[in-house]
């Protein structure tokens, strides 16, 4: 066998390869070889593209091979969508032409009732094990790595993410499908997604191994349903703990093993419970929805960590401010004790009505974008503050608010945290939003609660990691 | 004193108005006048609107009066947007004019630190009251109702909300904005939005009260943050009980009494569900969040209720309905058994490999819109099933799904709640979804989990309601 080394050389290549060769690509449009074509060519894949299929010339205007040995140049990845029979010969094929990796599409094979399946399986994982070539499948949609514009799926679609630094290894292709659509809704930059399916030989393990090292990957986000040996993910999280922020979402505790039925013996809770304390332990952040899963990889991709629980709650209403207090508590956050000047300031910027010792309510400096600004400045310099939670509703007296603000908000980028919620008509705040995310001076969120949950994800993670 | 009727006559004469004056109306932009008369031109008022300010001949090429009494014709509802201590002759003014109700946006009264501002408010009270005539506020955005367009805010915004039916009233402004905003985002419709400001005599109750005679409100939401006698919420909700779905979210619970600062006494989850206790007790569901509120307003508004907890769960991928699946487990739904007919069809329509017995993953079936559409209508004519999660993220093979399915669920429309997850890149499934939505064949939700959520919400609401 040779060192390990090389598989992960290998993985390298199968993420970013030089030449792409889609064994059993089609012109026709009831066929994933067409779409997977679709994916690479108007995906704008810049590397060599070799279609294989021994009864075409060319397949969308690219020539195309009867074999991957026709093609003179060195092949790095080969994406089969091959009907599963043919699939082993295929792996021969690959190995002799010196092929690095392999995205296995077809199905067919573990996941059906019928043993053959598990038999063929069986044989690939002993074919590629032998070479030490990785293989993402079979019984995937592929995979995207956005960096290099290489969209390996079945769904050309995934071409529209924006290219960012979250990678998402998912059990499920609907997840990863679903996952994708709420990114390209909000603007969120991912990096690789990665449909596990049957998982031959590129396992959680791998891939958190891989990506760990990987320079394109910031943050690693997990999908799992279940795993046969979930001590090998943790050891190689364990190991590379601290590195890079981890966050999982763990579905299908309402199933008992292999049964499609509720299971009604033990608590859901308590079995969620398990797996989560064990994620903990190997530096792994549980989170419990989609949603959850990619607002926290977010966060973790755009902020500094708060160094301790003390947060301010700025509101520019007292109602948002109430919302996001009752989540701070039920999360272990605390309301910051601000300095005897900061609060001297603040009670200088605002008449003796308002909310003022935390939360505080600006809304009566909404006419005056120079007391928001003064009292944001004020809790930013506080040492007793470890994370700003700024929440401010439109209204037509507070418009020019987000611009005011903005200028303060990019000087003291990625010093603290601070996580908004700036919510306006469609349109309305959406540019001056965009430049301050850009710019690395806030998160923000839908709601209130959403962005208290966010600032709340940050310190668990934080707490976790210590 | 007259009859109770006269002061809810009144309320739909406030909420209906065939002239509404604004009293402190003004040109420039600088005034919160300017924006209440931005509110009712832009937003296509179609009564006579009468400004009222003794400087001005004309504001925004309206003909303006001096004063109320100037004006020859009735006026049914003033906005009063003058300084605090103006605003009792105002009232006095209006009730000689015979105006029916009041918007109050100013402030100054029994919020601020000042004893005379509570005075001033009882003055108010008490002049109010004598007369019969209800006032929304003081210290308030105003109100809107969007089957009249009356916008009767400071915020012109509120007009570009879509005419619906559910109708919210709420104790803080901000989160009414935040409602507006996300009702926006997702096209959701409302009918009226109240913000009660300090309740000078229109509180929870009294708009509980007149929202349920409403023709145009089908559900009522509440945000509330504490009440200073929450048994006239609850005995006037009791009374009303089983006559239109009602939700409620209650912050605040951080807080203890008027102190803002987090209490530490008592857990924050014994307060939420003592409070929560009551609001079930009276008819009202609890949610506990902004997002949620709106959800499932929405979703009563739109969905016949399940008549048991027994949900299929009909999936294009595995991982969607696992999440989904948890979610039912966690919040009280049953995974209906199918009768061994509509066993007996699936298996029929998917091959063995697929998980069949609910969930149903129907990703075998993909490129066969009519087994996909025939399994629907074998779960939907199947009587152990009280409701349907149907979940299906885009991929290129199942872009035809939705289409597909789409007579069948209009033509099974209000007879099953219906609740999906169809999940596209922007764009590719949008109008499918709202021809749906718009025929009431299902709702659809941003995730497989929010799905679930609001499935047990229409579930809970009506095991409350029993």
């Amino acid at each position: 066998m040779m060192p390990e080394s090389s598989f992960f050389e290998n993985m390298n290549a199968l993420f970013y390869p030089g030449t792409v060769a889609v064994i059993g690509a089609s012109d026709n449009p009831g066929k994933l070889g067409y779409h997977v074509m679709t994916s690479l060519s108007a995906g704008g894949y810049p590397g060599a593209l070799v279609p294989v299929n021994p009864g075409a010339e060319s397949i969308m205007n690219i020539k195309a091979y009867p074999s991957i040995e026709s093609y003179r140049g060195d092949i790095d990845l080969a994406i089969v969508v091959l009907p599963a029979k043919l699939v082993s010969g295929v792996f021969h094929d690959c190995i002799r032409k010196g092929i690095r990796g392999i995205v296995l599409i077809t199905a067919g094979f573990k996941e059906i009732d019928d043993p053959e399946g598990g038999e063929l399986q069986e044989e690939l994982a002993r074919i590629a094990g032998e070479a030490q070539i990785p293989v993402i499948g079979p019984n995937t949609f592929g995979m995207i790595n956005l960096p290099l514009s290489v969209n390996a799926s079945f769904t050309p679609e995934f071409s529209l993410l924006k290219k960012g630094s979250i990678s998402l290894v998912s059990q499920s292709g609907g997840i990863a499908h679903l996952m994708a659509f709420l990114a390209m809704e909000r603007d969120i930059g991912m990096s690789k997604i990665v449909g596990l399916g049957n998982r031959l030989n590129v396992d959680f393990a791998e891939m958190f191994s891989y990506l760990s090292t990987d320079p394109d990957t910031k943050v690693i986000a997990l999908y799992l349903e279940g795993l046969d040996d979930p001590r090998r993910l943790m050891e190689v999280a364990k190991k590379h703990r601290g590195n890079k922020p981890a966050v999982a979402y763990k579905t299908g505790s309402a199933f008992c093993g292999d049964q499609a039925s509720l299971s009604h013996t033990g608590s859901l809770a308590g079995r969620q419970e398990i797996y989560e304390g064990a994620l903990k332990q190997a530096g792994i952040l549980p989170v419990r929805s989609a949603e959850a899963l990619l607002d926290t990889a977010r966060s973790l991709a755009m902020s500094p960590l708060p160094k301790g629980s003390r947060i301010a709650v700025l509101s520019g209403q007292a109602g948002p401010g109430m919302a996001a207090c009752d989540l701070c508590e039920a999360q272990g956050l605390d309301l910051a004790v601000f300095r005897a000047e900061t609060q001297r300031l603040i009670n200088d910027l605002l008449p003796p009505l308002a909310l003022r010792t935390n939360p505080v309510d600006m809304g009566p400096a909404w006419y005056n974008a120079s007391a928001i600004v003064g009292i944001i400045r004020a809790v930013l310099e506080d040492e007793g503050v470890d994370g700003l939670l700024l929440l401010m509703m439109f209204a037509s007296a507070n418009r020019a608010a987000p611009a005011a603000i903005s200028p303060l908000l990019l000087e003291w980028k990625q010093r603290k945290p601070v996580v908004s919620c700036l919510a306006s008509p469609p349109g309305i705040w959406d540019e001056e939003i965009r430049t301050m995310e850009a710019g690395g001076a806030l998160i923000n969120c839908p709601t209130p609660e959403r962005a208290a949950m966010t600032m709340a994800s940050l310190w668990n993670y934080q707490r976790m990691r210590k």
